[in-house]
Protein backbone atom coordinates (compact mmCIF):
# COMPACT_ATOMS: atom_id res chain seq x y z
CA UNK A 1 0.00 0.00 0.00
CA UNK A 2 1.39 3.42 -0.84
CA UNK A 3 1.93 5.63 2.31
CA UNK A 4 -0.56 8.09 0.74
CA UNK A 5 -3.37 5.92 0.97
CA UNK A 6 -2.69 5.25 4.61
CA UNK A 7 -2.30 8.75 5.17
CA UNK A 8 -5.94 9.45 3.56
CA UNK A 9 -7.16 6.81 5.99
CA UNK A 10 -6.32 8.17 8.82
CA UNK A 11 -7.47 11.58 7.81
CA UNK A 12 -11.16 9.91 6.91
CA UNK A 13 -11.38 7.94 10.02
CA UNK A 14 -9.24 10.34 12.45
CA UNK A 15 -7.60 7.59 13.62
CA UNK A 16 -4.29 6.14 13.97
CA UNK A 17 -5.14 3.29 15.76
CA UNK A 18 -3.47 -0.50 14.66
CA UNK A 19 -5.34 -3.44 16.11
CA UNK A 20 -3.07 -6.18 17.50
CA UNK A 21 -4.31 -9.46 16.90
CA UNK A 22 -2.42 -11.88 19.61
CA UNK A 23 -4.84 -14.40 20.03
CA UNK A 24 -4.91 -16.63 22.85
CA UNK A 25 -7.87 -19.13 22.97
CA UNK A 26 -7.38 -19.39 26.49
CA UNK A 27 -8.88 -15.82 26.43
CA UNK A 28 -11.41 -15.85 23.86
CA UNK A 29 -15.28 -16.00 24.58
CA UNK A 30 -15.90 -19.88 25.48
CA UNK A 31 -19.37 -19.52 22.83
CA UNK A 32 -16.24 -19.49 19.73
CA UNK A 33 -15.12 -22.51 20.68
CA UNK A 34 -17.57 -24.86 18.83
CA UNK A 35 -16.79 -22.75 15.74
CA UNK A 36 -14.79 -24.79 12.80
CA UNK A 37 -11.91 -21.96 13.52
CA UNK A 38 -12.53 -20.05 16.60
CA UNK A 39 -9.30 -18.11 16.15
CA UNK A 40 -10.63 -16.80 12.86
CA UNK A 41 -14.11 -16.50 14.14
CA UNK A 42 -12.62 -14.47 17.11
CA UNK A 43 -10.71 -12.08 14.55
CA UNK A 44 -13.11 -11.57 11.85
CA UNK A 45 -15.72 -10.46 14.53
CA UNK A 46 -12.88 -7.29 15.87
CA UNK A 47 -11.90 -6.45 12.77
CA UNK A 48 -15.63 -5.99 11.63
CA UNK A 49 -16.31 -3.93 15.22
CA UNK A 50 -13.39 -1.86 14.85
CA UNK A 51 -12.15 -1.36 11.40
CA UNK A 52 -14.82 1.99 11.70
CA UNK A 53 -11.85 3.32 14.10
CA UNK A 54 -8.88 1.74 12.85
CA UNK A 55 -6.49 1.71 10.06
CA UNK A 56 -4.12 -1.04 10.47
CA UNK A 57 -4.76 -4.52 11.76
CA UNK A 58 -1.32 -6.65 12.90
CA UNK A 59 -1.57 -10.53 13.87
CA UNK A 60 1.36 -11.33 16.03
CA UNK A 61 2.79 -14.43 14.08
CA UNK A 62 4.02 -15.88 17.15
CA UNK A 63 0.46 -15.95 18.34
CA UNK A 64 -0.71 -18.62 15.42
CA UNK A 65 2.78 -20.39 15.10
CA UNK A 66 2.20 -21.35 19.06
CA UNK A 67 -1.39 -23.50 17.14
CA UNK A 68 0.95 -25.12 14.51
CA UNK A 69 -1.29 -25.99 11.18
CA UNK A 70 -4.35 -24.77 12.56
CA UNK A 71 -2.95 -21.46 13.58
CA UNK A 72 -1.28 -20.64 10.13
CA UNK A 73 -4.36 -21.35 8.94
CA UNK A 74 -6.19 -18.98 11.07
CA UNK A 75 -3.11 -16.59 10.19
CA UNK A 76 -4.39 -17.32 6.20
CA UNK A 77 -7.77 -16.69 6.79
CA UNK A 78 -7.55 -13.69 8.53
CA UNK A 79 -4.74 -11.82 6.39
CA UNK A 80 -7.46 -13.23 3.47
CA UNK A 81 -10.36 -11.44 5.15
CA UNK A 82 -9.01 -8.04 5.79
CA UNK A 83 -7.57 -7.78 1.98
CA UNK A 84 -10.55 -8.56 0.62
CA UNK A 85 -13.30 -7.17 2.78
CA UNK A 86 -11.11 -3.50 3.96
CA UNK A 87 -8.55 -3.46 1.48
CA UNK A 88 -8.36 0.09 2.53
CA UNK A 89 -6.69 -1.32 6.16
CA UNK A 90 -2.77 -1.46 6.41
CA UNK A 91 -1.76 -4.99 7.57
CA UNK A 92 1.62 -5.68 9.41
CA UNK A 93 3.05 -9.32 10.16
CA UNK A 94 4.30 -8.28 13.54
CA UNK A 95 7.08 -11.05 12.88
CA UNK A 96 10.17 -9.46 13.82
CA UNK A 97 12.14 -11.44 11.18
CA UNK A 98 15.82 -11.19 10.10
CA UNK A 99 18.10 -13.63 8.74
CA UNK A 100 21.01 -13.81 6.23
CA UNK A 101 19.96 -12.83 2.58
CA UNK A 102 18.55 -15.39 1.00
CA UNK A 103 17.40 -16.35 4.29
CA UNK A 104 15.41 -13.21 5.03
CA UNK A 105 14.15 -13.22 1.09
CA UNK A 106 12.11 -16.40 1.86
CA UNK A 107 10.83 -14.56 5.20
CA UNK A 108 9.95 -11.79 2.80
CA UNK A 109 8.03 -13.74 0.52
CA UNK A 110 6.12 -15.74 3.23
CA UNK A 111 4.55 -12.81 4.79
CA UNK A 112 4.86 -9.93 1.91
CA UNK A 113 4.01 -11.61 -1.26
CA UNK A 114 2.24 -14.94 -0.72
CA UNK A 115 0.28 -14.03 2.44
CA UNK A 116 0.59 -10.23 1.31
CA UNK A 117 0.69 -8.08 3.89
CA UNK A 118 1.31 -4.18 3.89
CA UNK A 119 4.27 -4.68 5.86
CA UNK A 120 6.53 -6.85 8.43
CA UNK A 121 8.09 -6.09 11.20
CA UNK A 122 12.51 -6.94 10.94
CA UNK A 123 14.81 -7.29 13.32
CA UNK A 124 18.22 -5.09 12.97
CA UNK A 125 20.93 -6.83 14.90
CA UNK A 126 22.29 -8.92 11.74
CA UNK A 127 23.04 -5.45 10.00
CA UNK A 128 21.65 -4.09 6.12
CA UNK A 129 22.16 -8.28 4.12
CA UNK A 130 19.40 -8.88 6.39
CA UNK A 131 16.98 -5.95 6.01
CA UNK A 132 17.11 -5.48 2.39
CA UNK A 133 15.64 -8.18 1.18
CA UNK A 134 12.20 -7.22 2.38
CA UNK A 135 13.23 -3.52 0.71
CA UNK A 136 13.04 -5.64 -2.30
CA UNK A 137 9.28 -5.57 -2.03
CA UNK A 138 9.11 -1.34 -2.97
CA UNK A 139 5.30 -1.93 -2.78
CA UNK A 140 5.14 -3.18 0.75
CA UNK A 141 6.71 -1.68 3.67
CA UNK A 142 9.80 -2.72 6.19
CA UNK A 143 9.36 -2.08 10.28
CA UNK A 144 12.44 -2.32 11.77
CA UNK A 145 12.19 -2.73 15.18
CA UNK A 146 14.64 0.38 16.57
CA UNK A 147 13.72 1.34 20.40
CA UNK A 148 10.98 -1.19 21.50
CA UNK A 149 8.51 -1.41 24.84
CA UNK A 150 9.75 -3.49 26.74
CA UNK A 151 11.99 -3.61 29.90
CA UNK A 152 14.95 -5.65 28.54
CA UNK A 153 15.07 -2.95 25.29
CA UNK A 154 17.92 -1.32 27.56
CA UNK A 155 20.15 -3.90 27.67
CA UNK A 156 20.86 -3.58 24.57
CA UNK A 157 19.42 -0.40 22.65
CA UNK A 158 20.11 2.23 25.01
CA UNK A 159 23.78 1.39 24.95
CA UNK A 160 26.40 4.12 23.83
CA UNK A 161 27.69 3.74 20.51
CA UNK A 162 30.08 6.71 18.34
CA UNK A 163 28.23 8.78 20.76
CA UNK A 164 24.93 7.88 20.06
CA UNK A 165 22.26 5.47 21.87
CA UNK A 166 22.33 1.83 19.49
CA UNK A 167 18.70 2.45 18.44
CA UNK A 168 19.31 6.07 16.99
CA UNK A 169 22.88 4.21 15.29
CA UNK A 170 20.20 1.80 13.93
CA UNK A 171 18.21 4.30 12.40
CA UNK A 172 20.73 6.50 10.94
CA UNK A 173 22.19 3.41 9.56
CA UNK A 174 18.99 2.53 7.80
CA UNK A 175 18.88 5.41 5.96
CA UNK A 176 21.69 4.68 3.76
CA UNK A 177 19.84 1.29 3.06
CA UNK A 178 18.43 0.40 -0.27
CA UNK A 179 15.12 1.72 -0.65
CA UNK A 180 14.78 2.65 2.64
CA UNK A 181 12.29 5.19 1.79
CA UNK A 182 10.39 2.37 2.52
CA UNK A 183 11.22 1.78 6.04
CA UNK A 184 8.64 2.20 9.02
CA UNK A 185 10.39 1.65 12.58
CA UNK A 186 8.95 0.56 16.01
CA UNK A 187 9.45 2.59 19.29
CA UNK A 188 7.64 1.85 22.10
CA UNK A 189 5.44 4.77 23.70
CA UNK A 190 7.35 3.73 27.15
CA UNK A 191 10.22 5.17 25.32
CA UNK A 192 8.93 8.32 24.61
CA UNK A 193 11.36 10.29 25.79
CA UNK A 194 13.45 9.25 23.14
CA UNK A 195 11.16 10.39 20.09
CA UNK A 196 12.43 13.78 20.01
CA UNK A 197 16.27 12.80 19.37
CA UNK A 198 14.44 10.21 16.98
CA UNK A 199 12.30 12.80 14.96
CA UNK A 200 15.62 14.91 14.45
CA UNK A 201 16.85 11.89 12.22
CA UNK A 202 13.69 10.75 10.83
CA UNK A 203 11.38 13.34 10.63
CA UNK A 204 8.55 11.75 8.31
CA UNK A 205 8.93 8.33 8.94
CA UNK A 206 5.73 6.36 10.17
CA UNK A 207 6.71 5.25 13.61
CA UNK A 208 5.03 1.43 14.86
CA UNK A 209 4.31 2.94 18.51
CA UNK A 210 3.35 0.01 21.02
CA UNK A 211 2.80 0.08 24.83
CA UNK A 212 0.18 2.78 25.07
CA UNK A 213 -2.03 1.19 27.73
CA UNK A 214 -1.08 -1.88 29.53
CA UNK A 215 2.31 -0.93 29.33
CA UNK A 216 1.91 2.20 30.55
CA UNK A 217 2.83 4.66 27.50
CA UNK A 218 1.45 7.74 26.97
CA UNK A 219 -0.41 8.24 24.01
CA UNK A 220 -0.53 12.46 24.59
CA UNK A 221 3.36 12.24 25.05
CA UNK A 222 4.24 10.33 22.06
CA UNK A 223 1.84 12.74 19.92
CA UNK A 224 3.68 15.53 21.32
CA UNK A 225 6.97 14.02 20.87
CA UNK A 226 6.99 12.57 17.08
CA UNK A 227 3.62 13.67 15.48
CA UNK A 228 4.14 14.85 11.48
CA UNK A 229 2.35 16.61 8.92
CA UNK A 230 1.30 12.94 7.71
CA UNK A 231 0.84 12.31 11.21
CA UNK A 232 3.68 9.75 10.64
CA UNK A 233 2.44 7.44 13.87
CA UNK A 234 0.31 4.36 14.05
CA UNK A 235 -0.41 3.28 17.43
CA UNK A 236 -0.93 -0.23 18.47
CA UNK A 237 -3.16 -1.51 21.20
CA UNK A 238 -3.61 -5.26 21.52
CA UNK A 239 -5.09 -6.89 24.90
CA UNK A 240 -6.83 -3.50 25.88
CA UNK A 241 -9.12 -3.86 22.62
CA UNK A 242 -9.75 -7.59 21.97
CA UNK A 243 -10.21 -8.74 25.40
CA UNK A 244 -12.24 -5.66 26.28
CA UNK A 245 -14.71 -8.60 27.39
CA UNK A 246 -14.49 -12.36 27.37
CA UNK A 247 -18.25 -12.39 27.70
CA UNK A 248 -20.94 -12.80 24.75
CA UNK A 249 -20.23 -8.78 24.13
CA UNK A 250 -16.72 -8.92 23.40
CA UNK A 251 -16.81 -7.72 19.72
CA UNK A 252 -18.71 -4.38 21.45
CA UNK A 253 -16.60 -4.08 24.09
CA UNK A 254 -13.88 -4.15 21.67
CA UNK A 255 -15.33 -1.28 19.51
CA UNK A 256 -16.14 0.89 22.65
CA UNK A 257 -12.57 0.41 23.21
CA UNK A 258 -11.27 1.33 19.91
CA UNK A 259 -13.62 4.06 19.59
CA UNK A 260 -12.25 5.68 22.87
CA UNK A 261 -8.95 5.51 21.80
CA UNK A 262 -9.83 6.91 18.17
CA UNK A 263 -11.64 9.64 20.06
CA UNK A 264 -8.60 10.48 22.10
CA UNK A 265 -6.72 10.34 18.79
CA UNK A 266 -8.69 13.03 17.05
CA UNK A 267 -7.86 15.36 19.22
CA UNK A 268 -4.50 15.56 18.06
CA UNK A 269 -4.90 15.74 14.01
CA UNK B 1 18.92 -32.68 25.84
CA UNK B 2 21.22 -33.23 27.73
CA UNK B 3 24.57 -31.16 26.87
CA UNK B 4 26.49 -34.35 27.79
CA UNK B 5 24.31 -36.82 25.49
CA UNK B 6 25.50 -34.03 22.49
CA UNK B 7 29.03 -34.50 23.77
CA UNK B 8 28.96 -37.71 23.97
CA UNK B 9 27.30 -38.54 20.25
CA UNK B 10 30.38 -36.24 19.06
CA UNK B 11 32.60 -38.66 20.64
CA UNK B 12 31.15 -41.55 19.29
CA UNK B 13 30.84 -40.29 15.84
CA UNK B 14 34.18 -38.37 15.89
CA UNK B 15 32.01 -35.39 14.27
CA UNK B 16 30.76 -31.83 15.88
CA UNK B 17 28.56 -31.44 12.21
CA UNK B 18 25.29 -30.14 12.00
CA UNK B 19 23.42 -30.20 8.56
CA UNK B 20 21.26 -27.20 7.55
CA UNK B 21 18.10 -28.27 6.21
CA UNK B 22 17.32 -24.99 3.87
CA UNK B 23 15.45 -26.58 1.27
CA UNK B 24 13.99 -24.70 -1.84
CA UNK B 25 12.06 -27.31 -4.09
CA UNK B 26 13.64 -25.58 -6.99
CA UNK B 27 16.79 -27.03 -5.93
CA UNK B 28 16.07 -30.35 -5.12
CA UNK B 29 15.63 -33.13 -7.77
CA UNK B 30 12.97 -33.18 -9.98
CA UNK B 31 12.09 -37.12 -9.23
CA UNK B 32 10.97 -36.20 -6.26
CA UNK B 33 8.10 -33.48 -7.12
CA UNK B 34 6.00 -36.58 -7.42
CA UNK B 35 5.92 -37.19 -4.08
CA UNK B 36 3.21 -36.22 -2.03
CA UNK B 37 4.80 -33.78 0.30
CA UNK B 38 8.48 -33.34 -1.39
CA UNK B 39 10.29 -31.52 0.62
CA UNK B 40 9.95 -34.08 3.43
CA UNK B 41 10.48 -36.86 1.07
CA UNK B 42 13.88 -34.73 0.14
CA UNK B 43 14.85 -34.07 3.82
CA UNK B 44 14.10 -37.93 5.13
CA UNK B 45 16.60 -38.95 2.46
CA UNK B 46 19.28 -36.38 3.00
CA UNK B 47 18.99 -37.19 7.21
CA UNK B 48 19.32 -41.16 6.21
CA UNK B 49 22.43 -40.54 4.46
CA UNK B 50 24.05 -37.93 6.73
CA UNK B 51 23.23 -38.63 10.33
CA UNK B 52 25.93 -40.98 10.29
CA UNK B 53 28.46 -38.06 10.11
CA UNK B 54 26.32 -35.63 11.72
CA UNK B 55 25.20 -34.92 15.48
CA UNK B 56 22.72 -32.16 14.68
CA UNK B 57 20.08 -31.05 11.78
CA UNK B 58 18.96 -27.51 11.61
CA UNK B 59 15.67 -26.91 9.53
CA UNK B 60 15.81 -23.43 8.84
CA UNK B 61 11.97 -21.93 9.33
CA UNK B 62 12.00 -19.58 6.47
CA UNK B 63 12.21 -21.86 3.98
CA UNK B 64 9.26 -23.82 5.37
CA UNK B 65 6.96 -20.76 6.06
CA UNK B 66 8.08 -19.81 2.36
CA UNK B 67 5.52 -22.49 1.30
CA UNK B 68 2.88 -22.03 3.37
CA UNK B 69 0.49 -24.49 5.46
CA UNK B 70 2.23 -26.96 3.39
CA UNK B 71 5.86 -25.82 4.34
CA UNK B 72 4.45 -26.06 8.01
CA UNK B 73 3.37 -29.83 6.96
CA UNK B 74 6.63 -30.30 6.04
CA UNK B 75 8.48 -29.07 8.96
CA UNK B 76 6.04 -31.06 11.51
CA UNK B 77 7.24 -34.18 9.69
CA UNK B 78 10.85 -33.63 9.64
CA UNK B 79 10.62 -32.97 13.10
CA UNK B 80 9.23 -35.77 14.17
CA UNK B 81 11.19 -38.12 11.84
CA UNK B 82 14.40 -37.14 13.39
CA UNK B 83 12.79 -37.11 16.76
CA UNK B 84 11.28 -40.76 16.33
CA UNK B 85 13.97 -42.45 14.21
CA UNK B 86 17.61 -40.58 15.60
CA UNK B 87 16.68 -39.05 18.99
CA UNK B 88 20.54 -39.01 19.70
CA UNK B 89 20.73 -36.35 16.91
CA UNK B 90 20.69 -32.29 18.29
CA UNK B 91 18.12 -30.82 16.84
CA UNK B 92 17.81 -26.61 15.93
CA UNK B 93 14.77 -25.01 15.23
CA UNK B 94 16.56 -21.98 13.02
CA UNK B 95 14.09 -19.20 13.56
CA UNK B 96 15.98 -16.25 14.73
CA UNK B 97 12.60 -15.47 17.11
CA UNK B 98 12.44 -12.65 19.71
CA UNK B 99 10.11 -10.25 20.79
CA UNK B 100 8.26 -9.13 24.50
CA UNK B 101 8.25 -11.66 27.22
CA UNK B 102 4.44 -12.71 26.29
CA UNK B 103 5.18 -13.13 22.74
CA UNK B 104 8.61 -14.85 22.86
CA UNK B 105 6.57 -17.53 25.56
CA UNK B 106 4.41 -18.56 22.33
CA UNK B 107 7.43 -18.85 20.11
CA UNK B 108 9.09 -21.15 22.52
CA UNK B 109 5.74 -22.94 22.99
CA UNK B 110 5.67 -23.68 19.49
CA UNK B 111 9.24 -24.72 18.85
CA UNK B 112 10.76 -26.20 21.74
CA UNK B 113 7.11 -27.31 22.79
CA UNK B 114 4.69 -28.06 20.37
CA UNK B 115 7.00 -29.40 17.69
CA UNK B 116 9.56 -30.35 20.21
CA UNK B 117 12.95 -29.52 18.80
CA UNK B 118 16.09 -29.24 21.29
CA UNK B 119 17.01 -26.05 20.77
CA UNK B 120 16.10 -22.29 19.05
CA UNK B 121 17.99 -19.64 17.52
CA UNK B 122 16.92 -16.68 18.96
CA UNK B 123 17.99 -12.41 18.22
CA UNK B 124 19.14 -10.70 21.54
CA UNK B 125 18.39 -7.17 20.23
CA UNK B 126 15.09 -6.66 22.43
CA UNK B 127 17.38 -7.69 25.54
CA UNK B 128 16.65 -10.25 28.48
CA UNK B 129 12.91 -10.77 28.81
CA UNK B 130 12.80 -11.15 25.02
CA UNK B 131 15.08 -14.15 25.72
CA UNK B 132 14.25 -15.95 29.25
CA UNK B 133 10.93 -17.22 28.12
CA UNK B 134 12.85 -19.43 25.93
CA UNK B 135 15.27 -20.54 29.14
CA UNK B 136 12.64 -21.52 31.04
CA UNK B 137 12.74 -24.68 28.96
CA UNK B 138 15.39 -25.65 31.05
CA UNK B 139 15.55 -28.69 29.09
CA UNK B 140 16.01 -27.42 25.61
CA UNK B 141 18.53 -24.70 24.67
CA UNK B 142 18.23 -21.27 23.24
CA UNK B 143 21.36 -20.17 21.00
CA UNK B 144 21.57 -16.74 21.03
CA UNK B 145 23.06 -14.54 17.75
CA UNK B 146 26.30 -13.24 18.77
CA UNK B 147 28.48 -12.70 16.05
CA UNK B 148 26.66 -13.85 12.56
CA UNK B 149 28.74 -14.62 9.26
CA UNK B 150 26.99 -12.20 6.78
CA UNK B 151 28.49 -9.08 5.82
CA UNK B 152 26.28 -6.94 7.43
CA UNK B 153 26.90 -8.11 11.24
CA UNK B 154 29.08 -5.50 11.19
CA UNK B 155 26.72 -2.56 10.78
CA UNK B 156 26.04 -3.33 14.44
CA UNK B 157 27.41 -6.33 16.12
CA UNK B 158 30.91 -5.04 16.03
CA UNK B 159 29.96 -1.61 17.09
CA UNK B 160 31.92 -0.75 20.91
CA UNK B 161 30.12 -0.32 23.85
CA UNK B 162 31.54 0.64 26.61
CA UNK B 163 34.87 -0.76 25.02
CA UNK B 164 33.81 -4.07 24.06
CA UNK B 165 32.64 -4.90 20.80
CA UNK B 166 28.52 -5.25 20.73
CA UNK B 167 28.90 -8.90 20.36
CA UNK B 168 31.10 -8.96 23.03
CA UNK B 169 28.88 -7.33 25.35
CA UNK B 170 25.75 -9.46 23.97
CA UNK B 171 27.25 -12.16 25.57
CA UNK B 172 28.87 -11.46 28.73
CA UNK B 173 25.04 -9.42 29.57
CA UNK B 174 23.66 -12.44 28.83
CA UNK B 175 25.75 -14.59 31.08
CA UNK B 176 23.49 -12.96 33.87
CA UNK B 177 20.02 -14.09 32.66
CA UNK B 178 18.01 -16.81 34.54
CA UNK B 179 18.87 -19.96 33.33
CA UNK B 180 22.33 -18.86 30.97
CA UNK B 181 23.81 -21.98 31.52
CA UNK B 182 21.69 -23.17 28.84
CA UNK B 183 22.75 -20.54 26.28
CA UNK B 184 24.70 -21.22 22.94
CA UNK B 185 26.09 -18.74 20.36
CA UNK B 186 25.94 -18.30 16.81
CA UNK B 187 29.40 -16.99 15.93
CA UNK B 188 30.08 -17.19 11.84
CA UNK B 189 32.69 -18.76 10.69
CA UNK B 190 33.85 -16.07 9.17
CA UNK B 191 34.21 -13.91 12.10
CA UNK B 192 37.10 -16.73 13.29
CA UNK B 193 39.49 -13.74 14.33
CA UNK B 194 36.74 -12.86 17.36
CA UNK B 195 37.35 -15.97 18.54
CA UNK B 196 39.34 -16.30 21.28
CA UNK B 197 37.85 -12.87 22.52
CA UNK B 198 34.47 -14.67 22.94
CA UNK B 199 36.38 -18.59 24.01
CA UNK B 200 37.40 -15.76 27.18
CA UNK B 201 33.89 -14.73 28.22
CA UNK B 202 32.91 -18.16 27.64
CA UNK B 203 35.41 -20.75 27.96
CA UNK B 204 32.68 -23.46 27.55
CA UNK B 205 29.99 -22.74 25.86
CA UNK B 206 28.39 -24.50 23.00
CA UNK B 207 28.83 -22.17 19.82
CA UNK B 208 27.24 -23.01 16.45
CA UNK B 209 29.24 -21.80 13.65
CA UNK B 210 27.52 -21.30 10.24
CA UNK B 211 29.93 -20.34 7.26
CA UNK B 212 32.29 -22.47 6.75
CA UNK B 213 32.16 -23.75 2.98
CA UNK B 214 30.43 -21.86 0.56
CA UNK B 215 30.67 -18.45 2.58
CA UNK B 216 34.52 -19.06 2.91
CA UNK B 217 35.18 -19.69 6.59
CA UNK B 218 37.78 -22.03 7.76
CA UNK B 219 37.10 -25.57 10.05
CA UNK B 220 40.94 -25.00 10.84
CA UNK B 221 40.94 -21.87 12.14
CA UNK B 222 37.31 -21.89 14.13
CA UNK B 223 39.20 -24.90 15.88
CA UNK B 224 42.18 -23.66 16.48
CA UNK B 225 40.65 -20.39 18.04
CA UNK B 226 37.39 -22.20 19.75
CA UNK B 227 37.66 -26.03 20.49
CA UNK B 228 37.12 -26.54 24.27
CA UNK B 229 37.59 -29.91 26.42
CA UNK B 230 34.03 -30.76 25.80
CA UNK B 231 34.37 -29.60 21.72
CA UNK B 232 32.18 -27.23 21.85
CA UNK B 233 31.12 -26.73 18.82
CA UNK B 234 28.88 -27.35 16.29
CA UNK B 235 29.58 -26.36 12.75
CA UNK B 236 26.42 -26.21 10.23
CA UNK B 237 27.06 -26.66 6.84
CA UNK B 238 23.67 -26.37 4.40
CA UNK B 239 23.80 -25.71 0.95
CA UNK B 240 27.48 -27.50 0.52
CA UNK B 241 25.93 -30.89 1.73
CA UNK B 242 22.64 -30.77 0.43
CA UNK B 243 23.07 -29.91 -2.78
CA UNK B 244 25.48 -31.30 -3.24
CA UNK B 245 24.27 -32.97 -6.00
CA UNK B 246 20.78 -32.49 -7.75
CA UNK B 247 20.56 -35.30 -9.99
CA UNK B 248 19.01 -38.76 -8.66
CA UNK B 249 22.28 -39.53 -6.37
CA UNK B 250 21.52 -36.02 -4.35
CA UNK B 251 21.68 -38.53 -1.26
CA UNK B 252 24.61 -40.27 -2.15
CA UNK B 253 26.35 -36.85 -2.55
CA UNK B 254 25.21 -35.53 0.24
CA UNK B 255 26.60 -38.24 2.23
CA UNK B 256 29.93 -38.07 0.32
CA UNK B 257 30.44 -34.32 1.64
CA UNK B 258 29.14 -34.84 5.35
CA UNK B 259 31.53 -37.38 5.04
CA UNK B 260 34.32 -35.45 4.20
CA UNK B 261 33.82 -32.54 6.90
CA UNK B 262 33.54 -35.46 9.08
CA UNK B 263 37.10 -36.78 8.07
CA UNK B 264 38.18 -32.95 8.64
CA UNK B 265 36.62 -32.69 11.89
CA UNK B 266 37.72 -36.05 13.40
CA UNK B 267 41.32 -34.77 12.83
CA UNK B 268 40.60 -31.59 15.47
CA UNK B 269 39.36 -33.84 17.85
Amino acid sequence: MDIQKLVAEIRRKKSFLCVGLDVDIDKIPKQLLVEDDPIFAFNKAIIDATQEYAVSFKPNIAFYEAYGLDGWKSLERTIAYVNEKYPEIFTIADAKRGDIGNTSTRYAEAFLRNLNFDSITVAPYMGKDSVEPFLEFTDKHTILLAYTSNKGADDFQNLKVDELPLHLKVIETSKSWRNSENLMYVVGATKAGALRAIREIIPNSFLLVPGVGAQGGSLKEVCENALTEDVGLLINSSRGIIYASQGADFAEAAQAEAKKLQQQMKAFL
